[in-house]
């Protein structure tokens, strides 16, 4: 029935009908800052190097059909995840161990390891950290199952994004299903719209909730005389994707009252400093712009140092360094940062291992552990004699399998039948980078219709991933100060894309009826 | 003492601070759609066609200092002059007369005023007339005088633009004045910004409730069936303002409640219709995207078809007065929009013709009468033997004076001692076209910088000129249902530029701080 219902969905548009959406689109992006610069090959060097420029981000035309007890079970497990990581994050010995047989073939799990080894050799001074979490799903729909349920594609532990541009297309589509008011007309009648509007998105109140909470934890200055107080946003050369991020930063100065600035990580040691002096190790940023009125750091938030391209030089792993030993509360720390790589997730979801799960939750019930195993699609490393190889190797079971590397960066994927022979060309001391994983089969009938960036409208089957946001604020000793589920982030793939990389114009935006 | 504090306005910037703020605003301006789509000759045309690139519109990097007491007046006098207009536009025999001394040497004027005849043969059927206005003035501060007095630069009766970017200008100001929250260090420090924020700006809620109260005003629907109503925005082809307007009508939506649809001028006659069977004469809008659903036009509010270029073909003249012959409310009527132009003005201003104000404004006292008279800078017509032609081809009396055309579109003004050479050059029976006007000293100190649409960064000498909004919904038979003042509008032209035209790059958008 619902399968029925799908397949017609999204209705057709004449061409009024298009050019209407998709002209009322490209206005309320840019109206209400659901945008992003402009990618490098649609405008030319010299108009992009003035900054000035700005388009949609990537949208969808039609909010997606999202099964309702996929997307509640999904809230639901929000909060557990949230304790589960930060367990995770906290048992460095486990994490160690996990690590180990990673480092010699991963310089960048090695390097950021060291950091770690280096501030617990001096010792740590804040015993908070704080989680600004993503847990992505797809609907899992095989053949001959009788309800759809989820499956988790990756947890993200750092740089978890699109919460501000997510609301966003959230609010446009609700504003496109009900207006004008009183007579909606902007979409042609559907049975999945009539009468319905997306969930509500509290991704910006929620992750800001989050940093604001550090941020009060934090306590007075360490500094004396003591300093103001402020939040330090760390970010990319040339962000392209800024506008989200702003989302968060202006909740946090107009809603929180908190001062925030932004730091591009080549420019962390020249504006931060540790006086030697103090043993509390206060962060002290000096904005370039008022250089008689230094403030402190309370919370550091990562919107970069995630991928190895994030480290070009030395200096930039003195950076990271200088960040992790100060007095602020990390967002994330270096070991919470490691406990989202693949390898963690496939430890915890390989049918074949020890149950980790109920060791890192201790204080839930059965029930509330086999829900988030629930939502494990079986995961294999490729030891030799273990099961993992085994199906890997075999094109009869590969078919049904993805290999991913441990780190995402977008099209490194390995599909089905492919895996074979990219393992066979592949020397097996390389084979620990990967893991393999079970496929996830979405519904098949899914498609929608994508306003690109650069003003090209795509339409065709599509594959959707929901994620949903949580933040937690934990100590060092196991006490839980802040633990909070709220927002979600639909994003829409064609087909013939495997990969997220929104910003990279791979996929879209999108928000979600329920049914 | 003022012009002391002025004339080291605004604070100095290093290079960090301009840097700071510049791509702060750079930033803000697109997260927060004070955003205009970008100059042709700024991206290529291939992307530009795409239609989804936007840029900052032009802005000041600091509010500029205005003086309170004017300020305060220009408020004051707002709705007096909303009735003072409302009254002119009822006074068509009066009007008439001054249309019939321009009529033979503008055939722009000449044909709005055949609309109007045309109409008025068939017999109006809508007694309500809606105006959203704004009074644009500059601080004239003559060599001797002891305090800065308020003289008007035009009366705007059609299109009055810049109440939706106007406000979030005012907001960008306002938050870079106060952040971050507790410390404010965006700006260096100077005794005007000291503790100051600009005054609040309404202007998007007091336009669109004119709007929504012509719309409540209109009452049911005239057609049979009865049809849903509707408010029509008359756009132009490829607007670059087109963020200004859907400020209005997002506001309508969201908060009135109230359909809002957009019609390019070339396909009102494809789009709209009146029922020959309907004595009413009802406005019927189809939208092209929904067919099947037509609306009722309560009011059309024309964000074109104010000037020449409006009217490319004899189908847009038959647009135009297919909506004027409609019952639907006009913001404004051809009557209205006529009161609006430079001869009105003049004649009222003129010092040595009759008083008109006292007549037009039978209901003020002396007083007030005499305010709206202290706004105006002397006018004059050229006619033969007249005041104005004497001032104007005496190269030392014209030195004091700019010559305007009837209807200004950007640097169309003559200005001081090129006036007498120019009236040479042109034939005598064309002068009617001209109107002289003493000039206003604005402060010669002011000094701003802008960040233009296309990224450059100008500093230097600059004019202010201050636009306060009313609207006001009148009848034929001289009923006031509603006359309010609220918001207001700084543009801020570089010196070297001596006209308006902020969206074509050479003025920008600016708030202001009270002195």
């Amino acid at each position: 029935m619902a399968q029925l219902i799908l397949a017609t969905y999204p209705p057709p548009l004449d061409p009024a009908q298009e050019q209407f959406l998709v002209s009322t689109i490209k206005d309320w992006t840019i109206q209400n800052g659901l945008t992003v610069r402009p990618p490098p090959n649609f405008v030319p060097e010299e108009a992009g190097q003035k900054g000035v420029l700005a388009t949609n981000a990537p949208v969808t035309l039609f909010p997606s059909p999202f099964p309702k007890s996929c997307f509640e079970e999904a809230r639901a497990v929000q909060t557990v995840y949230n304790e589960l990581y930060a367990e995770i994050s906290r048992d460095e010995k486990w994490l160690g161990e996990i690590m180990e047989e990673l480092i010699d073939v991963d310089d960048f799990i090695s390097n950021l390891w060291k950091v770690h080894l280096a501030v617990k050799k001096e010792g740590y001074v804040q015993k908070l950290s704080l989680g600004l979490f993503r847990s992505d799903y797809m609907v899992h729909t095989p053949p001959g199952s009788t309800a759809p349920s989820l499956k988790q594609v990756e947890f993200n532990t750092i740089s978890s994004s699109f919460g501000g541009l997510s609301s966003r297309v959230t609010a446009m589509h609700t504003e496109l299903l009900s207006s004008p008011p009183g007579f909606p007309i902007s979409y042609p009648r559907h049975t999945l719209l009539d009468g319905k509007l997306p969930p509500e998105n509290t991704a910006v109140e929620t992750l800001s909730a989050g940093l604001a909470a550090a941020h009060t934890a934090y306590g007075s200055s360490k500094s004396s005389p003591s300093l103001p107080l402020c939040i330090l946003f760390i970010v990319q050369e040339n962000e392209r994707n800024i506008f989200d991020q702003l989302a968060l930063s202006t909740r946090l100065t107009n809603f929180h009252k908190i001062p925030v600035f932004r730091l591009k990580t080549s420019e962390i040691l020249d504006r931060t400093s540790i006086p030697a002096s103090n043993p509390s190790r206060p962060l002290v940023y000096t904005p370039p712009h008022s250089r008689s009125t230094p403030f402190e750091v309370t919370t550091v938030y990562l919107r970069s140092f995630y991928a190895p391209t994030d480290y070009k030089l030395d200096r930039d792993w003195a950076a990271r360094t200088q960040l992790e030993r100060s007095a602020a509360i990390k967002c994330p720390t270096v070991l919470n940062q490691l406990s989202g790589c693949k390898k963690v997730q496939q430890v915890l979801a390989d049918p074949n291992r020890a149950d980790h799960l109920a060791r890192f939750l201790p204080g839930k019930d059965q029930a509330t552990v086999a829900r988030i195993r629930e939502t494990f699609a079986p995961q294999y490393d490729l030891a030799p004699g273990g099961r993992g190889r085994e199906l890997a190797l075999n094109p009869e079971t590969a078919a049904n399998h993805v290999l991913k590397p441990q780190r995402e960066g977008g099209g490194n994927n390995i599909y089905k039948t492919d895996i074979p022979e990219f393992l066979r060309s592949t020397p097996e001391t390389e084979w620990k980078r990967w893991v393999l994983m079970e496929l996830i089969q979405p519904p098949a009938e899914a498609k929608n219709i994508v306003l690109r960036s650069d003003g090209q409208v795509v339409s065709g089957n599509v594959v959707g991933e929901l994620g949903i946001f949580g933040t937690i604020l934990w100590s060092s000793d196991g006490e839980i100060l802040h633990n909070k589920e709220g927002g979600w982030l639909m994003r829409t793939k064609g087909k013939e894309s495997n990969e997220g990389g929104v910003a990279a114009g791979f996929s879209s935006l999108d928000s979600i009826v329920l049914y």
